[in-house]
């Protein structure tokens, strides 16, 4: 059997092909995909059934994202279908810049490379990622949760065979077992981006087991500040749906800070508001003065509830509220209810998450609401990615650099030439890379 | 004694106040800074003969970079009013879209955080490093060389005197036992990003010894090719010059490809040249053919001189060119000489390093020559940064969004609003900062 290093080794070598393809080729085979995927509906269900079967006796919230059914299968063929009408994300003009006459430099956008990705048991996954690594360019190697590893493979070999006919081989690695994971995690030079899905616990695992670079995010909690000067109408709004539209998500509320002055009025108010909606409320002592509720300990406010749970605390001023969400945010959203816009500019600019709102719920911190066309997921790195990623997040940059025997001898010494350095629009298609 | 771990917690609470500070404010901390230097001449000149004294059994070439004398003086205090004079890389908008009636969303460009430099025994790197990261809102956590470590000390000293008569506390820290290294490298959390300066081999141990990412590059393994359309002249002039201007540099050249069509007459002229500039040659077979030299070992193709020696080998397509650069490049810089449209173009798409060259010199990869006002380091990441890397390298970007009691729930479901994700122009400072 070949080993994961030999097989990313092989993987690689499709790189300069893939990433120099013109957009309407990866378009066209991702409309083959899907095609494709249409066709080997049968085999793909049939295979789904089996891995259904292995796992009757899991919860039915694993069986419902494992589930893989016409209706899945439409879902994906939209999305390949979406994907394909998207702008094309490669060989973008970034920066163009004549450095002299004659000199011509442009910065490029160009695919990361070769992504690894490692999900969960959802198989619809695996098409997704698929097609935004192919959309961008990118080589892909995949884990999958083992629970679906048959429809995987199923959904793996159909998408080959549409690469195949379209003149796209190798672009595209499927591993299978848990040892696997450790293998790509100690790929550095093979695998240039690890984006990991699945528990905080796992994610936190990948980065800090790794030195690849890792897009994604291990926690999400986040905290909405109701300030002074908050309409309390807007903030109890906002405030349910950041906590109760989707509790699981990563960005929904965890805490929530109120201004002092506010809270004898607000308190009761909001408390009452999240009880009615089912949500069980933990409050520090001040917070319990004005609500009667469970007390909150010190690793509440640490704590991602991802359930109907949230905890409440009283602080003096925008400051504080500041600096103890400095002190406990996952860096990934966090939200201010003010109609102040001192406040509002005070929070946004010394708040140092991803996504800082105000006046709306948290729940938008995501591709879609953000209209990224496509997610490839939510980054709280500060480096590179940050915040909900689309496509661009999937590429890297390139100086393209013309010249006519320009030596950089010239430019130096007692009778140097001068750069010009005359910055050029860039809304056009790369003048270096045409004809 | 106070542990790295406390001095770096301390650090970043000087995070918010000055990643929202002014640009006013840090152009006129970056005077001021220049004017305490200035006035601090004595002290400083004093420590670094002191450092010098101590370094008396050191090379000359180490001394040399070692000495802060007037002209270092003038040329760092010249740098400081020169970093000053740039545009603010903080606030910019790059991104502006009405995500629905009233919810406007914005990316924006804020400071990393807290940035690690690591640098050799250079005092001048250091006021250097502190202005590029104030210019930038970046607190900074420096070690530098040891041999330089009175003269450090001294500029360090004027930097925070001058920092607190303009009211930034704290916003710079420095580390002087070579243990604080490893220390640096464990702080996750602590510091965003690090910037080691050095030699291969310690930048090497950095990448491979740190979960934090880091800005840099280990090796300069660039190779210049000869097409077989290559203009002769053209060739010799940049090869020259990519050998000889500064064979120490990382973007000079250490390996030439020769296309076989062309090799019987240019290889001979090549190496008549490369003797005559006192360049040693080595070739593979083919190249000894047309013009005797050394035999070129397997090592030699993967060895970065860094001196007047060179390895070339005759290749017989554009197609081996570009895949023996795939085998053998540190994706630094790698270059061409065509006058063939077709095969520079091929070139261009084809070879996957952080700058691509054509018709001039590796030389010019350099944040100086690019124009790019500073240059903070040369990033063979392809994550973040790549290439030379300007200020815009020590900005990361946040995502704001302000909305008028917007809920996530009223954009799901069978009655759902529908976004209008309208782009909107990004010119213009932030609309939801100001005023």
């Amino acid at each position: 059997m070949t080993s994961i290093r030999e097989r990313l080794t092989e993987l690689r070598k499709a790189c300069p092909a893939l990433s120099s393809s013109s957009a309407e080729a990866r378009n066209a085979l991702l409309e083959e995909i899907a095609r494709g995927l249409e066709a080997d509906r049968k085999e793909i269900f049939n295979a789904n059934e089996k891995d259904l079967e292995n796992a009757k006796d899991l919860s039915q919230a694993v069986r419902s994202r494992l589930r893989f059914n016409e209706d899945k299968l439409q879902s994906v063929t939209d999305s390949l279908r979406d994907v394909a009408s998207l702008e094309d994300p490669v060989g973008k003009v970034l920066m163009r810049e004549e450095l002299d006459s004659g000199l011509l430099l442009e910065k490029i956008s160009v695919p990361i490379g070769v992504i690894g990705m490692i999900f969960e048991a959802r198989p619809d996954a695996l098409v997704q990622i698929a097609s935004l690594c192919l959309k961008s360019g990118n080589c892909l190697v995949l884990k999958g949760g083992k629970e679906a590893c048959l429809t995987n493979r199923a959904l793996y070999e159909s998408i080959v065979r549409s690469s195949l006919k379209c003149g796209f081989g190798g672009w595209i690695e499927l591993l299978e077992t848990h040892e696997d994971v450790n293998q790509m995690l100690k790929s550095e030079g093979l695998i240039d981006l690890l984006i990991p899905r699945g528990s905080n616990a796992f994610v936190r695992y990948v980065m800090q087991n790794t030195t690849i670079p890792v897009l994604g995010h291990a926690d999400g909690l986040c905290t909405m500040y109701i300030d002074r000067d908050a309409d309390f109408s807007k903030a109890v709004t906002c405030a349910l749906d950041a906590k109760t539209n989707y509790p699981g998500a990563c960005n929904s509320i965890e805490n929530m800070l109120v201004h002092a002055d506010i809270a004898p009025a607000f308190v009761p108010l909001m408390v009452q508001s999240f009880e009615k909606a089912g949500v069980t409320v933990t409050g520090d002592e001040k917070c319990r003065q004005y609500a009667p509720c469970t007390p909150a300990t010190d690793a509440d406010w640490d704590t991602e509830y991802l359930d109907l749970k949230i905890s409440i605390k009283v602080v003096d001023s925008i400051e504080q509220a500041v600096s103890f969400i400095a002190q406990h945010t996952s860096h990934h959203t966090d939200a201010i209810i003010t109609e102040n816009r001192t406040a509002e500019r005070y929070f946004m600019e010394h708040v140092d998450s991803a996504s800082v709102f105000c006046n709306c719920s948290t729940r938008f911190a995501d591709g879609f609401r953000f209209g990224l066309g496509a997610e490839v997921g939510i980054s709280t790195s500060k480096i590179h990615a940050r915040g909900p990623v689309g496509l661009e997040g999937l590429m890297t940059t390139r100086f393209l650099l013309q010249g006519n025997a320009h030596t950089a001898g010239t430019y130096m010494g007692k009778n140097a030439r001068q750069f010009t350095h005359r910055m050029l629009e860039t809304g056009s298609p790369s003048q270096i890379l045409k004809g």
